[in-house]
């Protein structure tokens, strides 16, 4: 299975032909539309929901991974393997957080490139076609990369912001919720908000937080968007209780 | 084939992650996304629109139909076959209009419940694994469920309403037009509507109503957008003739 | 392969309709969902976006191209081959350019009718069924067209406006980059414009052209949208240096 994580919309050309490419690299290999609006051009947000949303997936799965405001430059291109799972995009953060949270990590430089490499488009031109490869069980020319270079070592281990906001108005935050407080409260914007199991336990009106169901601590209101009624957008700092 | 009819979005993860569960448990059955738009939280006037576009699809279609304001309550877990065609959902009046306008139709309470279940995204954990079971030929536990209970029996046979606003900004009704006299008309908003066949037959900029390529009576504007020229919005009410 | 470009957006009921006509009348034919929203009910500025991104498609494919404003009326029905891939769609201008272009094209008028046509929905029960029977290797009733009959001869080799807007805000013409000067300027809305090769060569906060990965010329701005900074619209014109 590919699953595709990007900022690329499925409307415009960008995810279509991605596709497009897998279907003649990768015959018969199911492809899944993830997220196809992650923040786009923001790595680092991107960052912690990748972690968390990846870890779903069986082992095998290979995530194409592009959120790439450095398309274009010299920014490296990376594959890494993490718990059985295989990853690709660009080297900008993307995955610090899968490889810091995995028992064990190995991570490639991809040294092929195409034929053909157009300026802004990375993500057809080299990104896919070797994540199809990897689909296919082989690697392309490639590098082993020390396991300290280009970390983002300065990145918190869970981020207290708001990462993605879906399209109910709910707030998807980069903690992981089995790390905070049974009982515990998240600021945000000013608003104190008590944690919740589910939408039905918390009156209509009310705006809570709970663990989703991919395990990250996710700010809702019942009945409601909650984005509008608290004022939140990526990056909206999130408080825990000291 | 499997056809997903929900609120879920196609961008964020809802859809991605559900369609990642049918390719693992129902591999090679075709997935046809029929509306990742149909009326968030609102099963009744997503009752009318799924009766109309369900009849489209061939006998053996597996329709995979969540509107689920409910998730994480007790609302139950259904199946239901109407017509040679499978519907799997929530027990919240989603099928009603499927039942009683079939010529034949059966409901069981699925007892089947996953290992793991998320307190709120039942579509993944739940819904998703028995609608692939039932395409591969299965029925999960289960248990007849006699067929006047939970019945929304106070619902009408047709929703004098917008059930649906599409992108070119048309609005679906809940009315059949069949029912509806050849040349009746439609009060909304205050706006008196006459019938036509298509956007050519009415001149530039008039508003009209017509039947839609499933049936349904819709509001249209020839060259322009019916929702903002008449104001309307889901449940803006529609009256018929006397 | 069989790629769709339309204006039918993904999330309602279009675009799921034609696929399931797909699954049936050419199972196991990928599918790809190149442009869901081509100008809305514009083919003039939709041919030039359909010359510039069917060229990247490998021979043998089946492009799905329907915007399709005078569905209803009498306008004519498509098959084009045009340096061995194939399109299928109204006869309104949609092909005039991939015909131009082409070192070779044939046009044949699609005869055969379904038994049961929609007055609002070619795309499903005309084109769809065409394209799928061409995807397998067969032709429907058709006559061949004279290569002079229908043609927009009128229509200019390359349109100098805006053709489309993507979700990052940057803004396509129907103008091809290889055929503008190196260091030629674009004009619009009042603004000139310099070229440059991609986004990491310009100053954060910069307007410029460059070439997009389909060759088009196109409109960005470093770290935001060109769109909403420089007023464009669909139709904003364009002016190359004298």
């Amino acid at each position: 299975m590919i699953v595709l994580f990007t900022d690329f919309g499925l409307e415009g050309p960008y995810t279509g032909q991605v596709k497009a490419v897998f279907y003649q690299a990768a015959p018969g290999v199911p492809i899944v539309e993830l997220f196809a609006d992650a923040p786009a051009g923001q790595p680092k947000p991107a960052a912690y929901l990748l972690a968390a949303y990846g870890l779903w997936f069986p082992p095998g799965t290979v995530l194409f991974a592009v959120i790439d405001p450095g398309v274009g430059s010299k920014r490296g291109a990376l594959i890494v393997e993490a718990e059985g799972r295989w990853y690709v995009g660009p080297d900008n953060g993307l995955f610090e957080l899968v490889i810091r949270r995995a028992a064990s990590a190995r991570t490639w430089d991809i040294l092929w490139r195409p034929e053909e490499l157009s300026a802004s488009f990375h993500g057809r031109d080299l990104f896919a076609p070797v994540a199809a490869q990897v689909a296919r069980g082989e690697l392309p020319s490639h590098m082993p990369r020390e396991a300290t270079i280009g970390r983002r070592t300065d990145w918190p281990d869970d981020l207290a912001e708001i990462v993605y906001i879906d399209r109910y108005g709910n707030a998807m935050t980069g903690l992981r919720a089995a790390l905070l407080p049974a009982s515990g409260r998240l600021t945000v914007c000013g608003r104190v908000l008590k944690r919740a199991r589910t939408f039905s336990d918390v009156p209509p009106g009310d705006a809570f937080w709970y663990e989703n169901s991919n395990g990250l601590a996710e700010i809702a209101l019942n009945g409601g968007r909650a984005v509008e009624a608290l004022g939140l957008v990526i990056g909206s700092a999130v408080a825990t209780d000291c």
